[in-house]
């Protein structure tokens, strides 16, 4: 199970109250902990499982489903990506994950008619990122490009 | 089983080869058709199971998850949508359909960065049309509009 494992590189050096991105990240993932698991976890701990070597990579097949866990990861990571976007442009921006039972689909986040973030995925079974630092910097280039995006064409965004 | 039903009232009004859109609809099916099961079959006999009446969407539960054949008609119709996109404009159309297991979700159909199709789902599991007429209506509308938008974002629909 990866949703256990913690990466002791990554650990130490975490601190989710200084990155924004992580900040809307851990929100997500409390937005829809409705059963209040997470509760009483801190957000350091509720992010580790982003958090993947390259060797627990190879370790997981990419044969079968991609697990409703992952999913969620990979759906709260985009929707984190959507509300920075929000905050920073007033824009409403809407998720899509479109997956298939081989690990491979599309990832969209738009405003209004703009694609704000467009990506393909692929063995999605071993979604994570190999240190916070990785996953920091995927989540803000993402948000900035978005942000970009919407200054260049802000009409369609609007439509 | 939808599949096999036909719809009497429409079922001597259907002329396949001279609408563009149900030949793309048509063709869309047999693009996925690798056992040959409908190879014999009309085009006419393969776009019945379209029609819905209002009568038999009651008749449907939306309790369940979407049957993996609606399912399938749902991304043919709109990958038709694309297609006639694609042969109208030149741009290349890309179709996700992100349902949940409760039969709501989204169909995007996008060019580049433009959404030229942007629909919601709802009781996905009672999909189909009350006639041919609504089918070919809805589906050129759909293309209408997207090339509307092709025209109006050129440099979006590019990027």
């Amino acid at each position: 199970m990866i949703t256990t494992q913690i990466n002791p590189q990554s650990s130490s050096t975490i601190e989710v109250s200084n990155c924004l991105f992580l900040k809307a990240l851990a929100q997500q993932i409390r937005v829809n902990d409705s059963y209040g698991t997470y509760r009483l976890w801190s957000d350091e701990l509720l992010l580790k499982p982003f958090v993947v070597s390259k060797e627990q990579k190879r370790k997981i097949s990419v044969e079968g489903e991609v697990d409703t866990i992952t999913k969620g990861r990979i759906l709260a990571f985009y929707r984190a990506v959507a509300y920075r976007i929000e905050q920073e442009t007033g824009q409403l921006a809407q998720v899509v994950v479109d997956l298939s039972h081989e690990g491979f689909g599309w990832v969209l986040v738009f405003c209004g008619r703009l694609l704000v973030v467009s990506k393909t995925l692929r063995d999605a079974q071993r979604y994570g990122f190999i240190s916070f630092e990785k996953l920091i910097e995927e989540g803000e280039n993402l948000v900035q490009k978005g942000i970009d995006y919407i200054n260049r064409f802000p009409e369609v965004a609007k439509n």
